[in-house]
């Protein structure tokens, strides 16, 4: 093999992995719309079918049981008075087929009496995504509010020191 | 042609492609900071001549308008008293020389009586931007505050299904 | 030498600032999750060890006291509570071994006697990042309030003018 075809193959390597990250933050990045909208069959495609969705209030096992959630009260009370559910900026370890990502989480709901809006949870995120038939998707989704308990500074220091490949 | 030839030809596209998707975040990413300092010159650099900016409140015309609107009231006022443009991250779907981004992005201003900001806008916001003349612009910005009403909601909905060729 | 090999050797460069962006993007959203969960050790690692983090309250001189700061009140004080350190999108500008990035940040803090947060700080952010033997690390830390008064203006209109080597 010459030099240009080792350099050729190492950047076939390279180019996947920034791919990967691009393409996991494009998950990322559709949800908030999608729930925000009660954009239901959007959400649908971004969760794995067996994944799990595990907040403070209750886990949701399976993508149907997700999907619900997105159709039905209360979330769609935080829809029709007004509301945004927003990420910041994503952290991404990827290990080949899998991938943690760790960030922030904001729901702002719409208050009725004022022109303005709240910040109403602020959560750590731990997200565990996984490439399946080619595509990424969202395996399991940890969310606790950072409400000065242990639970979300432990989600967020767990997070940052676990392997991608824990699932 | 040899593999190893294709294969570069392939790698320049991806590379290409991923290059696009970071100097379009550029643009967007310099926005906020340009807004909140008053910056017109800057701002002025990151729209299309013929650029259209779609709020709630009123529709600007071509890069001048939205220009002219950095450099008067009320925009004037909120950065006296203190305020932040933010977008969370976004979601670009890029086809070619156009793309469209999704995102939110919040108005945060001051408390002039307390230690504090309100959350003072939340929008849905669809960025239509175009490569011209090599650099990438915003064509048209449409924002709608997520006030529990329609236009929100639609916006979002359309903009995850519309291709990036719409404009 | 090849057209081939010239094309490889352009590619080899332009996936390399690729992946630097995506390195300082990784560090920058480490920040939040370690200081909002105490993890001072996760702390450590994104900081030179000369580091500077410039404040409206005062600057902290050297990884160490940057790594004090998390230790010990009032930030302490903020983690029990219930915080959260968020960034907006950052706008990177990469110049070889050196960049400079803006962003705002956030500081939300739980309400103790309601079921909320508030935005408590809504502040300009300049980081300067140099790669350190093969990693990139935060040199200088440079936020301000944007309370209104020229501090933050003047950082935010500064920061997008200057280039990524004036460190």
């Amino acid at each position: 093999m010459t030099d240009t075809a080792d350099q050729v193959a190492a950047l076939l390597e390279r180019v996947q992995i920034l791919e990967d990250k691009a393409a996991i933050q494009e998950v990322l990045t559709a949800y908030g719309p999608a729930v925000d909208s009660g954009d239901a069959e959007t959400v649908e495609t971004l969760w794995a079918e067996d994944a799990v969705y595990d907040t403070d209030i209750r886990v949701m096992e399976g993508r149907d049981a997700i999907v619900e959630m997105v159709r039905t009260r209360p979330h769609q009370d935080y829809i029709n008075e007004g509301c945004g559910h927003l990420l910041d900026p994503v952290n991404i370890r990827l290990d080949g087929d899998t991938a943690v990502v760790t960030c922030h989480s904001l729901l702002l709901r719409r208050n009725l009496d004022a022109d303005s809006f709240r910040v109403w949870r602020v959560s750590a995120n731990r997200f565990d995504l996984a490439r399946i038939e080619g595509s990424w998707k969202i395996k399991r989704r940890t969310a606790r509010v950072l409400d000065g308990t242990a639970a979300g500074h432990d989600l967020f220091a767990r997070a940052s020191r676990s392997p991608a490949t824990t699932l």
